[in-house]
């Protein structure tokens, strides 16, 4: 296995607009990136800290994934994701060592990556992303 | 406000000897070090991601904060922790900013460092950890 590092912490908000001056002002993190991924949902803002991005989501539709999980749970922490190599080897081996594939082949995240998810129920509770950044 | 990486995501596990095969074969990650933390009743294992540990959290005991967050929402990420330099000038300039500390001064945490949290109601539903490592 070769995760280099956290590529991501996700974080689910209730409002972008709310949540940027906290993270700005507060933690004094800089917000570099505003991008709306469709397929998810969500609008996202993303700050850098160190080698990690703290990725806020918002739900852009209260039957989509992060307006579910707020919902049931309210804001919080989301999902941490992996960035790793080979990431189509990654899901087959992690399925043979019993993992329940939320996403069997990786598909289109934000800012380009290619991205699959893990079932949290098969990963300590833990919702899991793998990242793989081919446009490197 | 200098937050220079994630020092650690702290994971609420029900059982330290079914989390750690999980995180070494599934994952890949190498567990370096176990260690208790009498105070929080805790038993924590760690892992190396790039400049960020996984923190994994096992209770001592259940009336202390891991075993009451597992009684209530099951295992899953519990907290994150930024490495941040001058803490105690951080905590009361958060304190202006009107976050609720949890920890009004920096107490000691695992590895040694001096760890102050910042209560999650204020911040976006996230139990957020300050870290500074003054052994340095």
């Amino acid at each position: 296995m070769s995760i280099s590092h956290i590529e991501h912490i996700g974080i689910a908000v209730k409002n972008l607009q709310d949540a940027i001056p906290f993270y700005e002002e507060v933690l004094g993190l800089k917000c570099y990136n505003i991008e709306e991924v469709k397929d998810q949902k969500v609008k996202t803002a993303f700050f850098m800290v160190g080698q990690t991005k703290i990725e806020l989501l918002e739900s852009t539709d209260p039957e989509g994934p992060i307006g579910k999980f707020i919902e049931k749970k309210g804001e919080g922490i989301h999902h941490i994701a992996f960035a790793v190599t080979d990431i189509e080897n990654q899901l087959q081996r992690m399925e043979g060592k019993g993992v329940t594939l939320i996403d069997k082949t990786p598909r289109k995240g934000a800012e380009g990556l290619d991205i699959a998810f893990l079932h949290p129920k098969s990963t300590l509770g833990v919702l899991t992303e793998l990242c793989e950044n081919k446009n490197k």
